[in-house]
């Protein structure tokens, strides 16, 4: 390919670029509800066209610019060239299944297995999410011969009837015969107040124990715990130190694996490779994805030889378009990005702008509780006031709203929806943060004139 | 893009096309079972490498070419230049996740859904035909109010432990509460012999009836059936007269949707757009995938906009890397594809032209006991002899081995995996077609004898 052909100069002709013969936004989200069903998830009560992407900057079709200050998934950058490169040249010579060899596919998991804990030594890859926790899920149940899944009661790991069943177990579905929960570790709303940090942890490791008991009392049996390393659908929460070290023996010592979901956590966002090393830990099977092939479709599950191969003799698992050359292609492409521009670095650097500009907005605040986060992953904690720590979902969705308008692009998150989501690409700019807090300030400030 | 840029002439400048540093296949071999898992699924007793891709034609290292006769996933062709400038340009633009705007995910919903029958309206995507029947059994489940689902007793219809329970059930895999199967309409060694075409169709549908009726008698109730419209795992059974319209029926009267699984059938595969118009029947929801984005991962679950929105109602459904602008382009140049190339038409002729081969070279070899198919998509039926017509499936390995050998992929697949299964890319040309014939013809005379 020439790298010096415009490649933007092709636009208008690509069939890709549909022309919209007139129509305006509400009759393109009449057609939406129409074709993809009425109640497709989309963010904002006024919500937004996007057509094109560079870096931690997305435009409409008006080429209104947003940065960017949500988006996990296009890890290194929109419209990154590298990315596209690498699957273009890859689709165009070779995509077939892996009941072939190819050798990208077998480096592509020499160096994710090479980047993680020498525990992790082989990957089975899927395309999504939901797919590599199913994977672990399967190995953990195989590896120990027990079915008990222990999981956070604020989780959200994917959408498949399995890993479903364990979003938000006892806070809106119940508990099932081999999926059980303990609440999420959460010091800013902690279940029992009045602790010190190390009796707040032995409360938690005690529910954690209470949902493996129940396991061993039902004859279930338990398996494994599935958790995201830094709890992020749960909201961040400051973890007591040593916590999940002795959540991680904790489950050994009951014969269970300690399964790391590291599909928001992993890649660099933490500005360490993986969130198990931001919340120190060691993990028995991780499960990757999102940001893995920014936006090209790839997850794994990685493991020991023992439950990999142990995994392999048991299930005769396959996966169409999985371990295939085009996500090997996507995937190196984003690890070289995330080495070569050291994006885990900036991560660290720029986070710690970020979280430490957000804390001071928070501090001169009377509606933003508290502030934690881990690299650039940052969530403001929206409250009706700070005595009480009510949560304030409603306050959180004005909030993002409002930010959208003046163009910066955050989501709402959390146990109680309360959070305001900060997570840019990791290629985010210096400057991009400075313009997200000046406005954020602002629009905090309105809010505390509005109260 | 220049379209005249040399682009195989930078690849050896590519991260994607890594050095071998003089690895031969075996130790590749070795550095997969490591990384991989021992274990991981692969093709052929002595396995080849692929490097490169054109057409219906693979090649490996040392530039041996392949002619592709099993490959149905990149069906408009290997190193397809539409599809590979298409996401290439769109990855380059803009790729992200449903929750804003975007007009090209909305047009390719359209236009699947105008490709299938009125019934079908809406599209949700995913990204695996796993996950696609995840969605389709879901929706059933919250349509009807009812759990369980009928499939076939040699079914498979993705990997994940809800979808994974109806792969060969009572071949293998017991029922379960919400899983029951029936025997699969094989006409060739049927359930019972000596009956009329119209007898046996009798027969099989009694057999879904009983599976029915379990559901009502256990308290489960019955959700629908979930069939792919050829049964291409079964085997390519032919099928009783008007049967798949009868078992359509009874599914509606006992309550029931019908769940066409297209992810084998669909994309013209058959010389139709879909499995069902060849086997004629009319589906409630349609189940699509593999060939869909030519290698790139989607998958879509169809169905009406009651059932669609019924669905999106109670499931907070979201899948981060499905919806996406990248799917749209890589789809959306498939669909031009298979239309501007009359790929269907293509099938229909040529799939005739290999059947009519295929059956010819049967009738006079003592091993090929039945020919079956829909358009492109073959299977020669291996038996020790054909009277008794005793499956030999190692017999139709070593067939496939040597066909692999001679320079043509194909490869063993049915309820006994006797069938040496021939479905080469849509793209195939008629030169491809007269050359598989021939060296199966010669395969087949040295097995004559060889016996």
């Amino acid at each position: 390919m020439d790298k010096k052909a415009p490649v933007r100069a092709t636009f208008a002709d690509s069939r890709v670029f549909m022309k919209h013969a007139g129509m305006n936004l509400t009759q393109l989200l009449d057609r939406r509800d129409k074709s993809l069903g009425a109640g497709a998830e989309l963010f904002y009560s006024d919500p937004i066209e996007l057509v094109r992407g560079e870096g931690a900057h997305l435009f409409d079709r008006t080429g209104r610019r947003y940065v960017d200050f949500y988006n996990n998934v296009p890890a290194v950058g929109h419209g990154n060239a590298r990315v596209a490169d690498a699957i273009s040249l890859q689709q165009r010579t070779l995509n077939v299944h892996s009941r072939y060899v190819h050798e990208s596919v077998i480096v592509y998991a020499e160096r994710l297995a090479a980047l993680h804990d020498p525990a992790i030594e082989s990957i089975v890859f899927s395309c999504s999410g939901t797919e590599a926790n199913e994977v672990a899920i399967q190995m953990a149940r195989i590896a120990t011969g027990k079915r008990g899944i222990v999981c956070s009661d604020a989780a959200y790991h994917g959408n498949s009837e399995l890993v479903g069943r364990l979003t938000n177990v006892g806070r809106g579905q119940p508990e099932s015969a081999d999926v059980h929960a303990f609440p999420f570790p959460d010091s800013y709303r902690p279940i029992v107040s009045g602790l010190s940090e190390e009796e707040l942890a032995d409360e938690y490791l005690a529910r954690i124990g209470d949902a493996i008991a129940r396991f061993e009392a039902s004859g279930v049996g338990f398996a494994g715990m599935l958790v995201c390393s830094i709890f992020a659908n749960e909201g961040l929460p400051d973890l007591p130190a040593g916590f999940m070290k002795r959540a991680a023996d904790l489950v050994r010592q009951a014969g269970g694996l300690m399964i790391a979901d590291e599909v928001q956590a992993g890649f660099g966002r933490t500005g360490h490779w993986w969130g198990y090393q931001a919340t120190g830990f060691t993990p028995d099977i991780v499960v990757m994805g999102k940001p893995m092939g920014n936006g090209v479709p790839i997850s794994g599950t990685g493991a020991s030889h023992a439950i990999v191969d142990g995994f392999r003799a048991r299930v005769d698992h396959f996966n169409t378009t999985a371990s295939t050359p085009l996500q090997a292609a996507a995937g190196i492409a984003v690890l070289d990005e995330l080495e070569e521009k050291r994006l885990l670095e900036s991560a660290r650097e720029l986070g710690q702008m970020l979280k430490d500009g957000v804390a001071r907005i928070a501090a001169g605040n009377t509606r933003l509780g508290d502030v934690r986060g881990h690299g650039l992953f940052v969530v403001a904690d929206v409250v009706t006031d700070k005595e009480n720590r009510t949560p304030d979902p409603a306050l959180a969705a004005a909030i993002s709203e409002r930010l959208k308008n003046l163009g910066f692009l955050t989501a709402t998150a959390g146990a109680y929806k309360n959070l305001v989501k900060i997570r840019p690409p990791l290629v985010v700019q210096r400057e991009d943060i400075d313009g997200f807090l000046a406005t954020f300030e602002a629009v905090m400030v309105e809010v505390d004139a509005a109260c």
